[in-house]
Order: C-alpha cells, then sequence, then structure tokens
C-alpha cells in the first residue's frame, strides 16, 4: 500500500523519537509507515517510541502550543518551523463556581475552545500534517461532519497544501460555511456519515498523496490527543489530577490522555500518581456506557441519536480501550439524556463564562451525574475537557434561551423588567 | 457622581500603578474615580500611571495572560487571584502566505480570536471588571451589538457577579444567543443601537453599583487594548513592529496600541525604534478616513451602513486621537468596501487558516489597498491586528461561498468534481 510512496518520501523519515508500528491487540511491529491495520490480526496500529531524556526544562523553554511536547509525538524536532496552527497550551481554569454547583471541592476545566478553530481537533490535525509531511503525502484529506472538517481545511490553508473534505449534503448550512471558507475541495456527499466515510477509506486507498488524517495516517493523527494529558500535568504544576472527566466518540482521546499520564510518570516528569478515568457519553449513543455498566468487552455497535453530534459515532473503534483504561484506573463510564447535556452546556456557562458544544455538555452533566451515584469522588481533584465550542452548535441551546425581556428604551422598563426576575 | 459610592468602596483603593485620570483635553488631573468626562471642559478621561521598574524578566515570569503586564494597569497586584476569564496571549502567527499575496515581505497576524468569547472585548472587559471591583461596583453591564455582550455576560459568570446587558432587539439571533448562554439579565431595547446607548448612560446615573464597562469605567476598560501592543512587542522578541494596521470602531485600540508602543519604549522593554500607525475602517462607515483624506481634524458624524458592524460607529468618540497617532507615526487612515471586506476575509482564511470577523477583513483588505496605493511599506516588518471571530458574522459570508460540488457517493464522483476545479 505505501511502496510506490517511497520515492517521494524524504531519504531520512524523521519522526522524532517514534520507532515503529505496534498492533494492539497482538503486539506485531512494522516500521514507521501510513498503515492504520495490522496485516496479522487486522488490529489497531499505535505508535511505539524511544524516548530520550526529556526534562520539565526543556519543556517550559519550549513554543507555546503542543510542540512543546515535539519529543513526545511522531513529529521531527524542527516541527514548529513549519507553516502551522500552532494549537494548544488552552487554559486551565479553576472551576471553584462550577465546583460548588456539582459538589466537587477541587474542580478544573480544560478549556480547548481556545484553539485555532475552537476545538481539540487543531491538535491530532497538527500532529498529523507534520508526520503526513514525513511520509511524502501532499494532500490533506478527512471525512467529517463538523470540528475535524473545519481543523483540517485551516491546517491545510494554513500550510500552503491542497486539502479535501467530505461532509455529508444534508449538513447545516453554518457548518458548511466554517469549512468552505478555506477554499480547499469540500465535497458535499448525497449520503450519511457512514456512506462520507466508506467513501474516505476508497479515496485513500486509490490516491496515494492524500492522507485522511483519520483513516490512512490515523496512529499519528491519534497521537495528537495526548498534549490535552501533557497540559493538564504541567499546568497542575507538574502533578497528575486524582480524577479526569472525558468525551466519548470513537474513544481514541480518553486512551491518549491515559498515555500521556502514563509517560509522564514513566519520563520521571511527574510523580507517577495514581489518577481515575472517566467517560462521558450522550444516551442517544452510548454503547460504551452500556458496555461498561454490563460489565462486557463487546461494544455492541447502536445508531445515534442525539444532539451531541461530535460525540455521535455508533460503531467506536476504540471503545474496548476506552473500557481498558477506565476499568485498569478504577474509573467509569457514564452517560446522560439531551436534557441533561443543554443544562450542562447552560451550567457551564453560568458558572464559568465558558460556552461549550454539546460534547461539553456531555461532559458537565456526566460529572454531575458521577458525584450523584457516588463514582466521582468528591474530595479529588478532578479535572473535565472540554474540547469544543458552543458557537458551533448553537442549535442544541436554540430553544432553551434568549432575553429576559424584551422592552421599550427607558430606564423605568428595565427596572421593571429586573424587578420580576 | 461617585461620593455616595465611597462608603462600599475598599477603604485602599489598589489600581497597581494608575495614579489619577487626566483629561486628554485640558491636562486637567482628578483622583481616580468611576468617571470618564473632564469637570472643567468635557473632554475624556484616561488613567496616568507612575511606573516603577519593570523588566523583562518580570513579565515573562508572569501568567500566560494579559495580567503578565499587570503592573502597567489600573489593577491590583492580586488581579489574577480574582476569577477571571484570563484572555490575551494569543498567538502571533508568522503569515508568509498572506504577506506574499499582499506584496509584503515580512507580514505578522495578531489573531485575538482565541481569547475565551473570541474577540479582543475580552482584553478591555477582564480590566474593567478588575477596576470596577476596586472602585466598589458589584453589577457589569454594557451596551453593545455583539462582541461586547459576549465578554461582559461571559467575564460577570466567571467572576460569579450579576451582569446587565442591553442589546437592540433586532439583533440576530445568533447574537442573543452567544449571550443569554452565560444567564445574566439579557434586555433586548425596541430601539436601534444609539437608543441602547443612551439608555445605559441613563441607567448609569441611576444605578451606583452598575459598571457600565464602556460608560462609567471607561477610562479603566479602555486600557485593557494596550495588552494587545505589548503582546505584539514581547511576542516579536522584545521589539516594536516597522507598521500596524488597526481596525477602527470608537478608535480607542488604535491609539492604545500606540500608547503601549510608546510605553515600552521609555520603559526601555524595546528599543524606542520608530513604528507607522495605519488606521482601518470600511467605507459605509468611514469618518475617520474621511477626515484623514480631507486633511481636518473635525471627524463628521456618518450614519452606518456596512457588513461590518462591530466597526459600525457613526460618531467614533477616539477619532481626533486616532488622528493624531496616525499622523504623528506617519502612517495613514484608510477605507474599502464591503465586497473588499469579503474578499479580505476569504483571502486571510484561505492563505493563513485564520477565520475572522468582518473587521477583520477590514484589516486585510485596508493593509491591500494600503501597499497598492504606496502607503505602506512593503519592506517593513507589519503586524495586522484581527480582533474578532468570523463564527460571529457568517452572515457576510454566506452568499459567495460553499461546497465545490454535491456528488453520489462514488470515488468516480469525486475525482470527476476535482478535475473540474
Amino acid at each position: 500500500m505505501t511502496s510506490a510512496l517511497d520515492a517521494q518520501r524524504p531519504t531520512t523519515l524523521d519522526l522524532g523519537s517514534a520507532r515503529a508500528l505496534s498492533c494492539r491487540e497482538c503486539g506485531h511491529q512494522i516500521p514507521l509507515a501510513a498503515e492504520f491495520a495490522c496485516a496479522e490480526c487486522f488490529g489497531p496500529l499505535e505508535v511505539s517510541y524511544e524516548f530520550g531524556k526529556i526534562t520539565r526544562a526543556d519543556i517550559e523553554a519550549g513554543p507555546k502550543s503542543i510542540w512543546r511536547y515535539r519529543g513526545l509525538l511522531p513529529v521531527p524536532a524542527d516541527v514548529d518551523t513549519h507553516p502551522n496552527t500552532e494549537p494548544g497550551m488552552t487554559r486551565l481554569v479553576k472551576a471553584d463556581r462550577l465546583g460548588a454547583a456539582l459538589g466537587i471541592k477541587n474542580l478544573w476545566v480544560k478549556d480547548d475552545t481556545g484553539n485555532p478553530t475552537h476545538s481539540f481537533k487543531d491538535r491530532v490535525v497538527a500532529v498529523a500534517l507534520a508526520a503526513a509531511r514525513q511520509l511524502g503525502f501532499s494532500v490533506l484529506a478527512c471525512p467529517s461532519t463538523g470540528n475535524l472538517a473545519n481543523a483540517v481545511a485551516a491546517a491545510a490553508a494554513r500550510a500552503g497544501w491542497d486539502s479535501v473534505v467530505l461532509i455529508p449534503s444534508s449538513l447545516e448550512r453554518a457548518k458548511i460555511l466554517t469549512t468552505a471558507v478555506y477554499d480547499g475541495a469540500l465535497i458535499a456527499v448525497d449520503g450519511n456519515y457512514d456512506d462520507v466515510n466508506r467513501l474516505a477509506t476508497e479515496l485513500a486507498a486509490e490516491h496515494e498523496d492524500w492522507a485522511f488524517v483519520n483513516v490512512n495516517v490515523r496512529p499519528y493523527y491519534a497521537e495528537g490527543s495526548k498534549t490535552l494529558g501533557y497540559e493538564v500535568a504541567e499546568q497542575l504544576g507538574w502533578r497528575l489530577p486524582g480524577q479526569v472527566v472525558i468525551p466519548v466518540a470513537s474513544g481514541s482521546q480518553l486512551t491518549k490522555v491515559d498515555k500521556a499520564f502514563r509517560e509522564f510518570g514513566e519520563l520521571g516528569l511527574v510523580e507517577a500518581t495514581p489518577y481515575r478515568i472517566f467517560g462521558a457519553q450522550a444516551t442517544g449513543c452510548s454503547p460504551v456506557s452500556t458496555a461498561y455498566k454490563a460489565g462486557s468487552d463487546v461494544i455492541r455497535p447502536v445508531k445515534p441519536d442525539t444532539i451531541a453530534r461530535s460525540l455521535a459515532i455508533g460503531a467506536p473503534a476504540d471503545g474496548p480501550y476506552v473500557l481498558d483504561s477506565v476499568r485498569r484506573t478504577n474509573g467509569a463510564v457514564e452517560d446522560v439524556t439531551d436534557e441533561e447535556v443543554v443544562e450542562g452546556i447552560r451550567l457551564l456557562a453560568r458558572t464559568e463564562g465558558i460556552f461549550a458544544e454539546t460534547a461539553g455538555g456531555v461532559t458537565v452533566a456526566t460529572a454531575k451525574k458521577l458525584v450523584e451515584n457516588g463514582k466521582l469522588d468528591p474530595d479529588a481533584e478532578t479535572v473535565l475537557l472540554i474540547t469544543g465550542d458552543g458557537l458551533k452548535t448553537l442549535d442544541a441551546v436554540e430553544d432553551k434561551i434568549g432575553p429576559l425581556a424584551t422592552v421599550p428604551p427607558s430606564a423605568a422598563a428595565v427596572r421593571e423588567a429586573l424587578s420580576r426576575r
């Protein structure tokens, strides 16, 4: 699949301290390449490393972006000299008011809405682009229904690459605009997301210079989510939190935050204190939560029906590994209704001034439920990952909120409106 | 006007190194208070300081937000210990592709879309809130048609303050939602923005505990824009740029960036090299550009008619001071049509992957025009300020962009669509 690419590839493939792709199922290793499935057992491939010595001072002296962790990612050391969107180092906010509302004493919110296209997807796409450049690709591509489309189109524009973004033609006009503005090849496909996804896999096989970030370079792309974990630990003052609540779509992000915490401990960058990982799903698409609660290892695919569309993956590829992470760390997976999701968005906005997309509402509402059912320890230091922006999912809150009152332009009318509050 | 407040005020008013309010017109000074107009001549009041010694190392060791410059702002030294949105330290992006398109050799974009509510207003509101707390206020308020409403409602929510935000009732639904979500008192007023503004001034006089950020605490609020200038200089490696292009609404931002550059020079934080300041307006609301071109000192108010609504202030309070800054630094003011604004938004997105609101389109298109008419030196290091996010002004680009094609789910159809590109 990759042989014809070899001619175009840089003579020395420099992916930093990455050394091989390893099958998560059977452990079979292959050299670094644009592969995503094990030739032996069809299991998913993951990047393996041989890390050199990395110190806190090295990281602190690095760029104010995910590239401060470049020594821990499958990218070359000069990655930040190529034009890129410079994502990461988003705010970690002490959330005392939300904590009081949820009954959690020591609560933090990682606010990834501050990324260039306002979701964590800028992190994974930036790593995918850097690896794709090394692997000899020249076009950045993806199937997507939203955040990923934005991130791919923007990253390609910034790098001067062509992009091909495939979306279902039924996508809301606003989501189409926020990708189309970057002027790549945005193709609307008459079909649902599954159709679009299948088409991407077919096109990836046909076009040797197209890097579909979440298909043929997925092992590299996925590593970008580790930076969320690294940043949380560094921003806490080089310490792991006691608990972290993470939304689950494919499940990749949750497993990579787990990997980041373990790596930081193994490298001595933090004390390897115990932590618990919690997964958050919308009830309308909760295959991992269902499996967790049933004590099963098997993820049974579902047909998604939830307003949390960025989490609506009915057959989550990393679902089994989410169960591993959660069970190993003594965490849990929980799910919440769409009504609770909207309440979660509103609670976070009201208490902390952060407007999250539906996935953020899932995280907040799940944290609330986990406190109520006793699974989350209200006394342990806890971090919630808010991974996308409410400006992109206005439709979720549209019917629930609005002005307090509409009044004539008089001070008396304003006073009267406020008195009725 | 402020005497009744004295009882509620902290016994020691701590506004850092701020020492007085000075009239920009007649120089008359009054003690620090919630005043905005000179009692002698009705001129605008501005904060004066007695700066202590401030080093680069002090600033670099500070928080990764505007509070690293707290010693240069009218806020107490412990400002960052109070919950706030932690704005600032947004990306300064080397914009080689945009530079190539504009014919500018050494171009940077300051991307303020990364702020908490995705515009520079988070900076000014954070400073207003910090000063308002010291001045004894307990409610944060504003009249606004967009970005400021978002920023005030979010900052108040985060701080646990009540907020009162007044908007024209005709505002687009999306803009209402993005403020309403923070659950302050959002009041829609049947009238235009001028009506809303007048109502704010009336209410500010009536309610001693309401800090209208852009009315009764305006001198403090306006200082927040200095942080844009400080960050540009620090992020360039403690150096002033040769040229900077800044959008002009009230004109306050432009004059404060000028002030920031001068202060950095006077304090020895940068070498006081010459710089030129350029103002950017939309032709449909270009009173400052018109006065500049006419060689006049008088700003003649206009009735705004432009898609760049965040710049649509027909009678800009700081217009004369914009003319001063621009003329003193050998810059210029220029204006561009709505069509050029949209082209500016698209050019920035296509070349750098940054999606700006209409004000950003004004800045980019103005830079283009200034190169073409020979006013901007294409060989000097140049910075464009992008102060707000395209997600908030989707209507401006709506009719101009969309998918390349809509196709059935087949690889052949995608290939065919791309070949027609």
